[in-house]
């Protein structure tokens, strides 16, 4: 057998040459790949991202690298991860529909490199939160994403086997389930040399928030379940900057984090991200398309899309669990082969709940990693005046540590928009 | 390479001259195989186990069959059962010592054979406690066996990537966690082709106990947590038929359903056994090695011996948290490094308490499945007189849906084991 041609990074020169003879490529661009536009727009955290146009059309090609591209080759990471979001693709597309994520024309796994649909006129959404936009779709198609894909990974489905065979092959990314497991869960709560935050405004709340008891024996008791409960394949990184929308269209990308864990961390992450875009608002008064001054819309929508996001992603999960609980656990002929149907609604409600208080946990976490930590957000990062952008910060945090702390107590979206209003409005101490 | 010989089953007959060249049998028994003394003691259920004596010593070899042995070739089974017990006994001598399972001496994969140290006087620690025997160290044994194998197969202890690569390969042992995940964790909780109870006598507790909501859910969320929550190696079948024992030592042995699970799976099987032959006792007075008539000094040793393992547990759990936690959980960073010792033992407390309410949960269940589904225990068993043994039967299984349901609500052991001695004596309706 031929051995495959070493790895490669490509670059804007290289590209046509070397990527030319894919079919999957060519068909789409056009045959003369010599007249193919390439230009490369990674945001610079991880790979190369190149975006190719031609007569017939464009796409994007995605590699990996073998180090942090952000960092440089002093922080190493296995190519093998474009491995794991290729096979992470084809299962969120098969388990939540077409059109949920870009569509793969082609992979290379010695290269590293995935082939996939361009999407325009598609934004981050990050970015058009920022901007003070308010895609409407997003909490229903978002909503729907995770109820399908958490629900068809996990053993509620799956075949017992076919599971246990998907745990393992993504077992194997292990450095990228680490880069979470330390950044996220640990060093935001002790002074890990890569941490950041701003200072010295915030200096007083973090050695508090670095001395909370509770709240780093949760950290630690979710970093365990994450670790350890592969309930389901996960995202693995699901926040604002991994979706991509138009007004009508969303999708979810950069699955390169996936693996088998808990059914709340997507959920919980997602959002904690719409929460700190919600608590980044008064940086942003003045500011996007919208006329100046005037965020209070934007709020308002925000706490909305939270909302709506677990409301459909709650209802969406309970159809899945009335119409197709084909996996060995709650068997139908415990339940609704007896007639009982009550009990299975019983056994749904006991489920829902546990997502629920996971999710308040992980996302009380997300928050603190995206102001303590080394990844920070541009919700936060944009706002130019530094005692501004703390005070936000400090509402975020303090907002964090509450529904982490006290996850099992809180009852309800209601009851927790409620509190991020009184946070945000500094009704707080 | 050569390619190994296919699996053949051994017999009393061929097992010298098969394996009469293998040198870590020939050293121990005798270098002539033709004047081995071969004896076939399989109890039966799964595999073959022969005793094999000469001029030098003795030696067991245990070979799996491709299919259960007690049921025949309908009920296929993987051979690669041997393969998950062998690597799960090197890891246990190594967390938990030598001499704490049967030293192995040989391990064969493709005739799926272990050959292991020769344990005599040794009985069966069932069989010991159905005669009445009060084994004097067994507590402490247990107790340190699994707080060593348990915690030092988990994040707490091991390089995170090493315990990924380890739950990838016993993810493999599939069919042997599928007996688990059916035959205790749902079959006993609905009219299931191979249960069986004693009848009439449990009709209708049985009937009561299926349509039981709240046992269900819980039965169905901790099945869950046995598929899913993959923390540590567990033995996977951690009851009294497990364990051999002299007064002097306890060795754990037949770990082949091993897997990454839940720590308080191993715990809670191993209490279920013991109050299992709590409440059996009633059943046995007049018989077994101790003047007849009474089998109170055995009830007050098996509570006793209940209260000792976990407490031993315990303490030893917090010793190795305290002394040995070198994984990525709980990382000392946040806690001795920065001076807070009390905070590192809050979160051992938060751990030791989940343990806790996980254990009851796999109890009472365990004990469920031993007296209403497929496999079940001589502790009852062996009661002749069908009223008498429906009687203590009964007993159990009001105790175990107790503890189950009960779960988050008990708070330790004097608690349960003054439940058990009300149930036991029919103080409970």
């Amino acid at each position: 057998m031929d051995k495959a041609p070493a790895f490669q990074a490509l670059t804007v020169e290289t590209l046509p040459a070397r990527l030319g003879a894919v079919e999957a490529l060519a068909s789409r661009i056009g045959a003369d790949s010599s007249r193919w536009d390439v230009r490369e727009v990674g945001d610079g955290n991880l790979n190369l991202v190149f975006i190719v146009k031609g007569e017939k059309g464009g796409a994007v090609v995605k590699q990996a690298l073998p180090y942090v591209r952000l960092v440089g080759e002093s922080w190493p990471l296995p190519l093998k991860r474009s491995f794991f979001e290729y096979h992470a693709l084809v299962r969120q597309e098969a388990r939540a529909g077409e059109g949920t994520v870009p569509a793969i024309y082609h992979f290379d796994e010695a290269q590293a490199l995935i082939v996939m649909e361009y999407l325009t006129p598609h934004v981050i959404l990050r970015r058009a939160l920022i901007d003070g936009r308010m895609p409407p779709k997003i909490a229903r198609d978002l909503g729907l994403f995770m109820a399908r894909t958490l629900f068809r990974g996990s053993d509620l489905s799956m075949k017992a086997r076919a599971r246990k065979e998907d745990l393992a092959l993504f077992a194997a990314n292990a450095e990228l389930c680490d880069i979470t497991e330390s950044l996220v869960f640990t060093d935001p709560y002790y002074e890990a040399a890569m941490n950041r935050h701003t200072a010295p405004q915030l200096d007083a709340l973090v050695a508090e928030l670095r001395a909370d008891r509770d709240l780093k024996v949760e950290a630690q008791k979710l970093k365990h379940m994450f670790a350890a409960n592969a309930e389901t394949l996960v995202h693995g990184d699901l926040h604002s900057g991994s979706i991509m929308v138009t007004d009508e269209d969303t999708r979810v990308i950069d699955p390169e984090f996936a693996f088998y864990g808990p059914m709340a961390f997507d959920v919980g992450m997602l959002l904690a991200n719409f929460w700190m875009a919600y608590f980044s608002q008064a940086g942003h008064e003045g500011a996007g398309h919208e006329k100046a001054g005037d965020r209070e819309a934007q709020r308002a929508y925000l706490l909305g899309v939270i909302v709506e996001t677990w409301s459909v992603f709650r209802e969406e999960f309970s159809h899945l669990w009335r119409s197709e609980r084909t996996g060995m656990l709650y068997d139908r002929r415990l339940y609704e082969d007896r007639g009982d149907r009550l009990g299975s609604e019983q056994a749904l409600d006991r489920i829902l709940h546990d997502i629920w208080v996971d999710m308040l946990g992980f996302a009380g976490v997300e928050i603190h990693r995206r102001i303590l930590g080394l990844a920070h957000n541009a919700d936060f990062e944009t706002i130019e005046d530094e005692d501004l952008r703390a005070t936000c910060e400090a509402k975020a945090l303090k907002f964090g540590r509450h529904i982490c702390v006290n996850r099992e107590r809180i009852h309800g979206l209601d009851e927790i928009n409620a509190l991020a209003v009184r946070f945000e409005k500094d009704l707080v101490a």
